[in-house]
């Protein structure tokens, strides 16, 4: 992976990174595809329609349905799809964690039930780099000790210590394997600054026969706690991290925080909020959320955001949308879906092209001002 | 409306329709838009992915929701939808009878509750075609009188006596207001032949002001009937029927119904079952019927169809549909509808080629001996 600094303004920056599969302009937006496919939409849609340079997929899903191996066997998660650019999965914990029946967490890895069938599974760190070799994703997460919160500070501190040890392991084995895909590790502490920077000093200081992470994230955040204090812990984090590396903001978050999270220093973001609120009839638009359920569009013969040049807004009426959602027609979930995406990967297009222009606080002010809702 | 005759083979024909909105060569398959929208799909699939000329709309569906004034206040079903080529819609009496609550039907119409809200309606022939006009379909059915089956030989007399009546207002009004719609009369009479010969002779003996039907649809089959006596009840039907208009058999149907009716001289067709079929996880190809879900086609890096060229197969594998249906995921949804569409549209454009080459008999027996399940 090459990853190239283009420009900053102030920590804000603007990169590029050059996987095997596509070159990645950021800050970039990656869309969810949990199952291999972002709900409704397809690779055309992703490639042609949305001009999406990188995607996500989820290692515990694809693992349990269809697996692993079957989606080796036709070529990894680019020739299962059709998506032929790049591919992030995360480590699949978080769902075994979240999804998975009697979950049990040891120094070794995470027990679980699937929550499909009820089968025992369990995930080391080693086993979650093997299945994302199988999907062959360009940037595979390590596998982290996820727990749940408010919790006691000593659990804490071993959960950061259990991910630094995982995340070690996670590197030695995937040089013992050889193989090029991108390894990130994954900072975790909660809101608390010193465990912050204890885990990422630890993860970047982690050094396997000359090699270190590619990349590193920010997990554990936008869980419920205040905004400011995860931008707070965003701003206390970044400069922990490597400069010329690229810092991936996991799960995160409302166009707002994108925009707070970029100007701390992040480049990489993922989030179910754009495709899960299309599908839920919530719109993003440069002046707020539309909620196209609303009566007042029923008779609206104009596009969701008439700033937007999206395929969704070039061809269709707040009116058709407020009917097929009315309807409960399919149809309706592909058209905001598109339309919700493309406000995305748009609102990142022009964060970057702010921080080139060194204009970026303007954009910030911009930004905020349009909204109204 | 024109119609010509471009070819004819036995009795099977090839023509054009030309519309205001498009040049239809028939014989067509007029896909399923009930909520002015095909289920999964858009006006751009429609028109760029699939090239469907023509597409049916419900009346009754779209007078309760959206509302046929608001349809009508976005330019009606083409500038509502987006999708620019004609329109078919039904009169809504089959949806008012089936669907309604409360049904009563006399002399002047139909009383129906709604199924959305339980209001009280009252479907006339005028106010139906009035609806139509709203709607501003190319093509209009007059609301005809449904009846259960079996019933008592008086009771279907009664209804095709008053299909034609029905029918005859339905032109007067039509010529009142003076629109260039096209109106087609509906053929009753179940699967007696006495029945169907005098609803045939009675439609087309009407003439108001020098004016006759557009065109006729035969209706009320594949309701549960042997197929060969449908089949057989059309090849006594279409005689009745004059040379020099368009021939619509309604609602049906499996891949040999279309090619046996367009072997006994029908020219238009619609059915749910290609959209339907595709959203249970059954496919049509030119073997047959491929279930998706079937756990052979898991690892199958094969297109659902080898001879399919549609864009479901060009780029999608059989291995993948099977994961996205397996899992639930809305992009199965477009890719089935439209691979299912395809087939249909494909098969009724080789019937034409066919026709034209004077090789229909040798066409149908390929059709049969290819499929194999
Ligand atoms: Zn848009
Ligand atoms: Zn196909």
């Amino acid at each position: 992976m090459e990853f190239k600094i283009d420009a900053t303004d102030g920590r804000a920056r603007a990169a590029t990174i050059k996987t095997v599969h596509s070159e990645i302009k950021t800050p970039i937006f990656m869309p969810v595809g949990t199952a291999a496919a972002v709900k409704s939409l397809d690779a055309i849609d992703l490639m042609d329609v949305l001009d999406a340079k990188i995607i996500l997929a989820n290692t515990y899903h694809l693992y349990l349905r269809p697996g692993d191996e079957v989606v080796k066997s036709f070529g990894g998660l680019h020739g299962f799809s059709g998506y032929k650019r790049s591919f992030l999965t995360d480590s699949g914990g978080f769902q075994a964690f979240s999804l998975g029946d009697n979950v049990k967490i040891n120094d070794n890895g995470i027990w679980f039930k699937s929550h499909i069938d009820g089968s025992s599974h369990f995930f080391s760190p080693e086993k979650v780099i093997d299945i994302e070799y199988n999907l062959n994703s360009d940037i595979m997460m390590v596998l982290d000790d996820l727990i749940a919160l408010p919790n006691t500070k000593e659990r804490i501190k071993k959960s950061i210590e259990r991910t630094t040890q995982w995340a070690k392991r996670s590197l030695v084995h995937h040089i013992e394997k050889g193989a090029k895909n991108n390894l990130f590790a994954i900072v975790q502490g909660g809101t608390d600054f010193e465990f912050r920077k204890i885990s990422a000093e630890s993860l970047v200081g982690i050094e396997v026969e000359g090699k270190t992470f590619d990349g590193f994230a920010i997990g554990g955040l936008s869980v419920g706690e205040e905004n400011q204090l995860m931008y707070d812990t965003i701003e206390f984090t970044t400069p922990f991290l490597p400069e010329n590396k690229p810092r991936y903001l996991m799960g995160v978050g409302t166009p707002e925080d994108i925009i707070e999270a970029i100007e701390r220093g992040v480049d990489m973001f993922d989030c179910v909020m754009p495709t899960r609120n299309a599908r839920n009839g919530y719109l993003f638009t440069t002046f707020g959320t539309l909620r196209i359920k609303n009566a007042k569009y029923k008779l609206d013969d104009k596009p969701i955001d008439e700033n937007c040049s999206c395929y969704t807004c070039r061809h269709f009426s707040r009116g058709y949308l407020n009917h097929l959602f009315k309807a409960k027609e399919l149809t309706y979930f592909r058209l905001a879906t598109i339309h919700n995406l493309h406000y995305y990967l748009n609102l990142v297009k022009e964060a970057r092209e702010a921080i080139i222009d060194k204009r970026f606080n303007e954009f910030k002010k911009e930004f905020y001002s349009k909204r109204i809702n």
